[in-house]
């Protein structure tokens, strides 16, 4: 399991790459399976740890990114004969060693930063096996070896009343992410925001965020460490998903859809295939769409909600589709 | 042969990683070596020519600089099999690929951008060969196979008579280039200056270059390309070369005494390597040691510093140096 390494395995607060690559992992290792997970010193795991990079280099500024990446990708590969399948949750520059060894890999791909690296998916797309995360993100000029929605280890987020009187953002401030979109559509629904996650984006944060918090109709906490997150968002009458470009996945919306918090979402991206409109949200076009479905919040059936994130958004099955499709691949091998 | 793909091979104006491949590449081809050149398709060579990438990553906004270089490597190494040895004169990242071919990678260090990548260099040292391009670039962590002194194509540089009254500067335009300090010591000298090089520090420019230019007493060219390059080098009185850090190595330093024009230098990095004090320039300690060497400028025996490049730093000498290296390397292996 070659994970990213910006952060460590399980992420601390921010980190959704990492975050799959522990659910994953720890979900292949309880069933039975023989896993070096590849990831940070500071990583926390049931499998045996390979860490060339002490921390996470966002979180480590003595390091190099792409020193840090180079040794950590490369200690994967020279072991390569190792392993019967290389899961590859990192990003393309693993895809380059892979010509190399003979162990197949298979590529999570966790989304494409811009057009200008999809040259090298195309380059492997012959070799390579790739996972989309979902069904939209597929690049049309690539050709991949399934879908695979992520799973979230439902046991860390408990049943939430809804009860704590605000609406939620969570997620990176930026302004793909609609922060400033979501205090609007609060504000004209009466409602207040609590706004968690980091400032990815300050002069954003600083021009359009910070003047509208006032404590009371829009509050922001920072990011947010899993327990906090779990009642954060059990706590939201709804979270407010108003994302200006089309998403890979959102595993914010499915962490709200598992505490019973509905999500209200633009109908864009891979929302059409996390969102069952009125189980476990509402798909909207624009604000006025999402101060109309804010009103439909309290009608929302949350043990409903609860139960559909189990049912689609499970670790296990996120890892017994994994399963099938590395023992699909052994066999293709053997 | 393994170039950097910042630039194309030759480079057209700047680009000393991209001129040293290049002038050995022509060498080892001209000594009836098979030599595959891997680079930008835009390159020019009498080698093969295997490109990824269509331009230099700094002159195509369209490329993504990593996946590119990223495709360049790995091209290299899916074909080391049919190579002898494979000369790296790109930087650390092909470094992580070598433990995956059996060909002997030979690793030219063009200078450690920070103490950061570092342990990259350590982690391959047991199977790496280095070659540093100074002894003073030494990094007395690593363990080297040799220094080889830049080489430049002599006949690329004609005789200059030293006769524009001007010193010259050339160079990229950074603090650590000390254009500043070669206006000082130009204007207290009280010869005029011409400054060319591409500019690397806009701020710096702005703030300590451009307000002194005024065409006269100091004239800014721009970069230039070779045989621009070769008449200011020949027509200079002397080459202003005071350099605020230790540098690795110096081509402009070498291609002014193959123009027969004398080095003023600090005497620091690789240039008490490469300059013989009297006889090729002077190094010196401060600006009033630049001063004072400018006075003994016009008794230099430019015919002399002349063959001393031409015996020092011959492109002949170099690709024989490396030639021998190889050979070594290849007889090792048999």
């Amino acid at each position: 399991m070659l994970a990213s390494i910006a952060h460590s395995v399980p992420p601390r607060t921010y980190g959704p790459w990492e975050q799959v690559a522990s659910t994953l992992t720890e979900g292949l290792v309880a069933r039975g399976h023989d896993v070096t997970l590849f990831a940070t010193a500071d990583s926390v795991t049931s499998a045996r740890l390979h860490a060339e990079a002490p921390a996470g280099y966002e979180e480590d500024d003595g390091v190099d990114a792409k020193v840090s990446e180079a040794l950590h990708i490369a200690a994967a590969f020279e072991r390569a004969d190792e392993f019967d399948v290389i899961s590859n949750q990192f990003d393309f520059l693993p895809l380059v060693f892979s010509r190399l060894v003979r162990t197949p890999v298979v590529t999570t791909v966790h989304g494409f930063s811009s057009e200008r690296v999809v040259p090298v998916y195309r380059a492997y797309d012959d070799v390579a096996h790739y996972v989309s995360i979902s069904d939209s993100d597929r690049h049309p000029s690539l050709s991949y070896d399934a879908t695979i929605h992520h799973g979230i280890e439902l046991d860390r987020f408990s049943a939430g009343a809804g009860d704590g009187g605000y609406l939620l953002f969570l997620g990176r401030i930026h302004p793909d992410k609609g922060t400033a979109t979501a205090i609007d559509v609060a504000g004209r629904a009466g409602i207040p925001l609590v706004i968690a996650g980091v400032v990815h984006d300050e002069g954003y944060f600083a021009r359009e965020v910070r003047p509208r918090i006032d404590g009371t109709s829009v509050t922001y906490v920072g990011p947010v460490a899993p327990p906090e997150r779990d009642r954060l968002l059990g706590g939201a009458l709804g979270l407010l998903h108003l994302i200006d470009f089309d998403e890979p996945f959102g595993l914010s919306v499915v962490e709200a859809m598992a505490t019973g918090t509905p999500v209200i979402a633009y109908a864009r991206g891979s929302m059409r295939e996390l969102v069952d409109e009125g189980v476990t949200g509402w798909l909207v076009r624009d604000p006025d769409g999402a101060v109309a479905a804010v009103r439909r919040l309290t009608g929302v059936d949350r043990e409903q909600c609860r139960r559909q994130a189990r049912t689609r958004f499970s670790a296990q099955r996120m890892v017994a589709d994994y399963e099938t499709l590395f023992g699909r691949l052994v066999a293709a091998r053997a």
